[in-house]
C-alpha cells in the first residue's frame, strides 16, 4: 500500500490517503498510524494535487558511513559503531519541493537513501522486533554541505538546514528491504548506484541502536544510509532520488534569495 | 508573567495556565503563543497540579563552550564559530522529573543552563529583532554522557538521549537576559556558578545565527551554554538549576532499569 500526504490546490486543505494502481487517492481520515479509516469523501486524482512529504516527523535520524564504498570516497573509515546524527523536523520538504543551496556553504551534496517511517511509539527494540515497528520505507535525500561537516564539528546545518530532508514520494508499507538498488541522478545523469545488500549495519540493527537511546514516534525516520558516488547539486539542478520497490522523489535546487 | 503547563492529577488533562504570586494557576485556552485567552474554569492551586516542561518543543538547539571557564575546564579552546548542536524533543522532560543514567555511560553530567524560548515562526532573524520573537526564559539542564561525545563524534545521545532536557518550572516572560546567575547544585553542594554576562556569545547573537539555517517553531527552545563546574551525576542525586529571575528547576537521577 502507498500512503501518501498530500494538499489541495483549491482549498489548501492536507490530508493522508492511499494510492491506487488508478492514480486515485483514497482520502484517510486523520493520520495512518494505528487504525486505518477511510475519509467519506470521494478519491482523488493524483494529477489535481500536490503531494509533500508522506510523513511529518518529530525527528529525523540518520546514519553516516554506513555503505563502505561511500565511506572510503570520502578518505573516512568505516566507524567502529554506527555513526548516528539528528536532522530537525523543519529540514523535511515534500517531493517537487525546492532545496534551497544556502549562502553559508559551497558545496552541496545529495545523498540518496532508504528511509524508514516509525509507525509506533517505541524504544529498546531488538532487531527482530523492528519490522513490527515500522509504518513503511520511503526515499530520502540527505542533503549535505559537505565543506561545513568538519569546520562546525556538529552536523546541525550541514545536515539541518531547511529543506535538507526531502522525503517522498509515498511511504509504501508492504516492502522488504533486503536487496533494493537505491540510485542518485543530477539532471538525468546517474551519479549514485548502490543497493541496500551494502549497507554495513542492515536497517533492524540500525533502528534497534538507536532505540536503546531515544524514543521513536509515529512518523519519525531513520535514514539508512547513502552508497558510494555523493557529488555536488547547483542551483537549477533537478536531482531525483529512487528507491527500488517504493517510488522515485524528484526536488530542484534553487539559491537562496 | 510566569506561563506553566501541567497535569491534573485525578483526570490526567493537561493544560497551560498562568501562575501568579498567589500560587494560583489561571488556566490558558490552548497554547500561550499568539493571543492569550484565559479559559473559562476556576483557577488551581499549584500545590495540587503536577508541573509538566513548561513548553513542547519541536526541536531543542543548543550551544556548545559558550562560557570560557567552562570551555577551558575541559580542555576545550572557545571555538571560532558558534558550536551549535541539536537534542531532540524526546529528550524534554519537566521539573521533577527523573534523568534515568543509561547502562551505555559511565560519565553523566549536568550542565546548567538559560533556556530562551520561541514564541513565533521565524527565520533569518538580525540579533535586534530576537526579543521580538521570544516567549521568554526557563532553566535548563543541558544532561551529557561525556564519556560519549568524542567516541559517538556526533552528540545525539551524549546530548539526545531520552530525559537529558530537563526544562522548567516556568517560563519567564518578562526577563531582561543581561547579568544574570547561572547555578548548579547537587544534593545542595553548589557545582557550577556563573552568569549571563560571562557568555561568550550573548543570546540575540546566538538566536539569530541558528536562525539563519533554520526556521524556529513557537516552543522550540534555545540553550545558550553553560558556566564551569560541571562535574558528574549519580543515581540518586538530586539536582537543581536555578536562573535568577526566573527560578529553579529540581530532577533527581534514577539508574536505567
Amino acid at each position: 500500500m502507498r500512503i501518501v500526504r498530500y494538499q489541495e490546490t483549491e482549498s489548501g486543505e492536507v490530508s493522508y490517503g492511499v494510492l491506487g494502481a488508478d492514480e486515485l487517492i483514497t482520502p484517510l481520515d486523520g493520520d495512518p498510524y494505528g487504525e486505518r479509516r477511510a475519509f467519506d469523501r470521494p478519491a482523488r486524482p493524483l494529477a489535481e494535487v500536490t503531494l509533500l512529504a508522506p510523513v511529518e516527523p518529530s525527528k529525523v535520524i540518520a546514519v553516516g558511513r554506513n555503505f563502505a564504498a561511500h565511506a572510503a570516497e570520502l578518505g573516512n573509515q568505516v566507524p567502529e559503531r554506527p555513526l548516528i546524527f539528528l536532522k530537525p523536523s523543519t529540514s523535511v520538504v515534500g517531493p517537487g519541493a525546492r532545496i534551497v543551496f544556502p549562502e553559508y556553504t559551497d558545496e552541496l551534496h545529495h545523498e540518496a537513501e532508504l528511509a524508514a517511517v516509525i509507525g509506533v511509539r517505541c524504544r529498546d527494540l531488538k532487531p527482530d522486533e523492528v519490522p513490527g515497528v515500522l509504518l513503511g520505507y520511503t526515499c530520502a535525500n540527505d542533503v549535505t554541505a559537505r565543506d561545513l561537516q568538519k569546520p562546525d564539528g556538529q552536523w546541525w546545518r550541514a545536515k539541518g538546514s531547511d529543506t535538507f530532508c526531502p522525503l517522498g514520494p509515498w511511504v509504501e508499507t508492504e516492502l522488504d528491504p533486503a536487496g533494493l538498488r537505491i540510485t542518485a541522478t543530477v539532471n538525468g545523469e546517474l551519479r549514485q548506484e548502490g543497493g541496500t545488500h551494502q549497507m554495513v549495519r542492515p536497517v533492524n540493527e540500525l533502528i534497534a541502536h538507536i532505540s536503546a537511546a531515544m524514543t521513536l514516534l509515529p512518523g519519525d525516520v531513520v535514514l539508512t544510509g547513502t552508497p558510494a558516488g555523493v557529488s555536488r547539486m547547483s542551483p537549477g539542478d533537478t536531482v531525483t532520488i529512487a528507491v527500488e520497490g517504493v517510488g522515485e522523489l524528484t526536488n530542484t535546487v534553487v539559491r537562496a534569495i
